[in-house]
């Protein structure tokens, strides 16, 4: 029942590919951590309190794992999930008994991402010393929770730890950077940016826009009831964010259709998006003209975009009525780019300063689409493989389908994108392997010689990441 | 010329995952074949007469052979096959001529699975010892021909050599059921059971649906005529082909496209398909319905229920008008899930007794769309890879696109899909093997201990099945 | 800093496969090329004048160099790309620093097929024995240019020193074949012949499509301003071309759309067409219907019809605008053949004297709609992997996800598409070992004997291209 990690995991069978794959790790596996983009909390590292438990800490944030336990017959209060809607059902509370849960179905992540990502913080952040499984629960829940509360697992050790240089957090348009003001004036040396999504103001499908919109407004003492003033409120929340570290703004989208209206159409629009008369297809124009928008404002201020698009939030009406947002219930679209990103193109494409960095979770797109208009474009670049795809087929899917048409050299390096603290170690540790991995490839191959795997290697893991985020 | 199957067929190049692989699969070889959706004749089984001759059993029906043999320019005249037109051309009807003609052709099937499982069946299934070719057409003419003859080559004695536990056939709504009653009559203890396929009596546009609706209105007593009366008779045929071993149903749609009507609306879209005078729309939105309608079916009566679609059948009008169906002019079709499956999805998707299994012909969907649903949706299970992908490299691509976004227990183990019975033992030997092999890259990457590895190789090729199917 | 060529490029890592597929490929390097659709110059060949200079031979012609450069931010004018519109800035003149330049930024090339083939092109062609880059940057321009001089370096030399059994160059319907006529006068026994290419009288989009009407009118004295008459001027034209050796026409659509309108409503669409008034859709089916006929004359007159569809040309307006076509800005589309065949496949689909190539830039059609096709209609052979798939990844898929359903023999061997003549012979070598990379994965698999596949190999490197295009 010991388990410990596979030194040489992820890396191909062959033995001597195996060592040069081996040798090329060895040149980053220590290199620190960039982190660009990602979802894990400022307060944690504004106030670095100590985690709660096992469960809360690892298991009820990370609808990775909540989807495939319900998708095997684990309802969601069983597992401590409280409905929003006071629908029925007794909700167990009991945390050892929800650990234990979890355990029993441990099996039916075998062969995902997830397995890894916990069998290397199990392993390698606890230092467990056997398999999780129903017979270590307990012991797992007990050490688990008693490391919690020494201070060496406390938000800042572990950022110090995990040897991370800098890690975005994203944020959204209205949000006052409390937190990060709070590190910043801590004097700790830990760098922790934020970025700007500003979704909630340029959705008119979103929950909020209305009260979004106001709420720049005051935040900017402008007056967004004009297409002037809320694109200067915008310009305004942008600048404050790059005053709190931001770099780069991001963009989920339905589509990542663009549009290049003229300034007054653009206005008309607008009015009738913000009177709250706009048809479907208006709205979906306004994103678009808005992503054009936010491109131009990119070309003035330098801020890094990236487009995250192509994911049909909460598929599974019932359960987002009783759980609320992330819990399992997202899915991929089809994704198109080629026609779509054409008028933003032909505004800024050959715009060799500006950087819209494209992320996509549908894969038919990285050889037909996104390969060859990174292979083109001076301001595209390729964001790493996202989500359903952050996996060790996934990632060595996105190199065979991208390398050949936009290079190494047009990708933005590996993105953890994560809420889940504990994994971003996991996560950096597994894209870097795939990473050599496929370069071990081309050297055995003799297509690349190992010097300048090696040089691409260390691009990929560091200098990537921070040149194209310019962190 | 002499030729045997390389024992460590399948099995990855690397000599350390090749002894993986071959250990996992040893673990697994002699397990029964769980073979739950298929279309082998319940008649042979029912009479255990001696197949005719090699021709008509092993070339004619098969529709993998005509369609490659034909795109290389062969006419189906030259093998035999009659045209239903009476159009010009002589038939050959010298079999050994056939066989002979076949063979000249064989290398075209290179690379191919018809020359994967036709080797099996030649050389394990028939003790053949040397390679098919011009050269040896005769002697394996001849060899076969007698071998049929013999009762060890009758198909009960092959069902018990091939270590069948239980075998689905695949039945129309009308059929009477009489060669599984007969088989349950005789005393042998072959588990032979039905599915039932009811598209005649769901689909508008079979050229059988009036007639069908008319019939099983006969056959169960009820008033067909309207949409109560239909529901109940479609209900009754369900209880029928239960009570004759079926656990599951069959659907084989153009499009996944599920609809979610009132009654109200559905009995007047009812009247109007029924009634002859629907339109396109229309009749695909009765589809839509009716799969839902089954799904609440499923949900009442346990039954298990499968979508197969994405067919475009008979793309050559010329070869499907002369020749009929089945003769290799069937294509496949870009598919969609995600948005085509969700008003089914609102009502039952949250059902975890509910099992609904989900096959593709259009490989885009299985990373994008069918494993991230597969790995919500409690109701959901997938398919193997299907008919033009069950294959080597059809069924790798399938666990490497599946397997990190589902998992393994969200999927449904091996379906043989075949008329060919003589290639069961091979599909399954190839399935076993490619999931073993897949498995040895998990292990030798240090993705999965070889216990677990073990474990999952013997969910997948016999308790996955089983379970899922409720056989 | 010494750089040659890995004898075992592209070969798998496994010794034992790596023996095998070296094994194989050894039994087809030194077979002649067979070059049957190609854009070199046949002035070249003609002439056989001297090639000028590095930059001028090596890196302006070649779009796949220009596009990666200029994504990485590179200016045309810094390389020395002139613009056309008289924009402004410095265009630079030295040939030297471009090349320099050029050498500077070699790195993003890594992963690249550009990369691999020019590294054959320097090391192989040109005798160099270190590897490129700034600090050889001029030892490479010198070398280059001073063995340019010499006669070894003429096209005719290198055409034989090539192996080149036959080579295809790409004419336009109205060229007049004089520099073809040149070479067969002249008495050297290379054997250069043309493809007819008649986009610019099919398409009514074309920029010179009412010009050329005009002008195969006047070549062939018919009167293209009807449809009888302009039918009769295409098949006069092609005429023309076989009389230069041509076997094969190509198309280069926007999409696979073909029809099939009943002589009296082509006619009435070609009047609308020629005169001017033809609405888009109109034109659209227009470039539809002329595949069809094209697929008639073929079957008439025998030539082989060559489908390169799903390009969208010029995609970057600026860069088209400002240096015109060619320069890197077009990019793949998403495409579809199931429906847009039809039309022509019902009509001569089952012709097997007919040949019909298809090419796609989008590889989801390989598994689902191409493989099935070619698998079934006598008509269909597949192109290899083609522009952005030409490399050693994407040719290894497209075996992939081709063989299984298509078989070898539905394939027509390898193209190398290219105008950069100096790059032939790495892209054979390059597509040849790529496929025996894949057959000896058959072999050590227990697919295939190795027998069986070292015929395969000899057949996709010479006996199917010279069949298919009737060479």
């Amino acid at each position: 029942m010991s388990a410990r990690l596979d030194p040489c995991r992820f890396f191909p069978a062959d033995p001597r590919q195996r060592a040069i794959a081996a040798e090329l790790f060895a040149g980053i596996e220590h290199l620190p951590i960039i982190s660009p983009h990602g979802h894990t909390d400022a307060a944690w590292f504004a106030q670095d309190g100590p985690f709660e438990d096992a469960v809360s800490l690892l298991l009820w944030p990370d609808h990775y794992l909540l989807r495939l336990l319900y998708s095997a017959g684990v309802s969601l209060k069983s597992i401590g999930i409280e409905p929003m809607d006071g629908s029925d059902g007794v909700v167990e509370t009991d945390r050892r008994k929800i650990w234990k849960r979890f355990a029993e179905y441990y099996y039916i992540f075998r062969g995902t991402p997830c397995r890894t990502w916990l069998d290397h913080t199990f392993l390698e952040v606890f230092g467990l010393d056997r398999a999780f499984g129903p017979d270590t629960a307990d012991h797992y829940f007990d050490t688990i929770n008693d490391k919690l509360k020494t201070p060496a697992f406390r938000p800042r050790a572990l950022f110090e730890r995990f040897n991370i240089e800098v890690i975005a957090t994203t944020e959204h348009s209205i949000d006052l950077l409390q937190h990060h003001e709070a590190i910043a004036a801590s004097g700790w040396k830990g760098r922790v940016v934020t970025t700007l999504r500003p979704d909630e103001v340029t959705d008119p499908d979103h929950e909020h826009f209305a009260a979004s919109l106001r709420k720049i407004g005051e935040l900017s003492g402008e007056d967004t009831s004009n297409w002037r003033g809320y694109l200067r409120a915008i310009e305004n929340r942008r600048a404050f964010f790059r005053a709190h570290g931001a770099t780069a703004t991001d963009h989920g989208h339905v589509t990542a259709q663009t549009a290049n209206l003229s300034p007054a159409e653009a206005e008309r629009l607008f009015a009738k998006v913000a009177g709250g008369t706009a048809q479907p297809a208006e709205r979906e124009l306004f994103r678009a003209q808005m992503l054009t928008e936010m491109a131009r404002m990119s070309v003035e201020d330098g801020m890094v975009m990236q487009l995250h698009h192509g994911c049909w939030r909460n598929h599974n009406e019932l359960i987002y009525r009783r759980f609320g947002r992330n819990i399992g219930g997202d899915m991929p679209m089809q994704a198109a780019f080629m026609g779509q990103l054409k008028p933003l193109l032909d505004r800024f494409g050959n715009n060799s300063d500006f950087t819209l960095i494209l992320f996509t979770l549908d894969e038919t797109n990285y050889a037909r689409e996104l390969a060859p208009l990174a292979g083109h474009y001076p301001c595209l670049k390729l964001g790493p493989a996202w989500w359903f795809h952050d996996s060790p087929e996934g990632i060595m899917r996105y190199r065979r389908q991208t390398t050949e048409s936009a290079g190494f050299y047009n990708t933005a390096g590996f993105n953890d994108d994560t809420r889940a603290f504990f994994s971003i170690p996991a996560r950096h540790d597994l894209a870097r392997r795939i990473d050599c991995a496929y370069l071990s490839e081309l050297v055995i191959q003799g297509r690349l010689p190992i010097a300048e795997a090696a040089e691409v290697a260390k691009d990929l893991a560091y200098h990537l990441p921070k040149k194209v985020y310019k962190l």
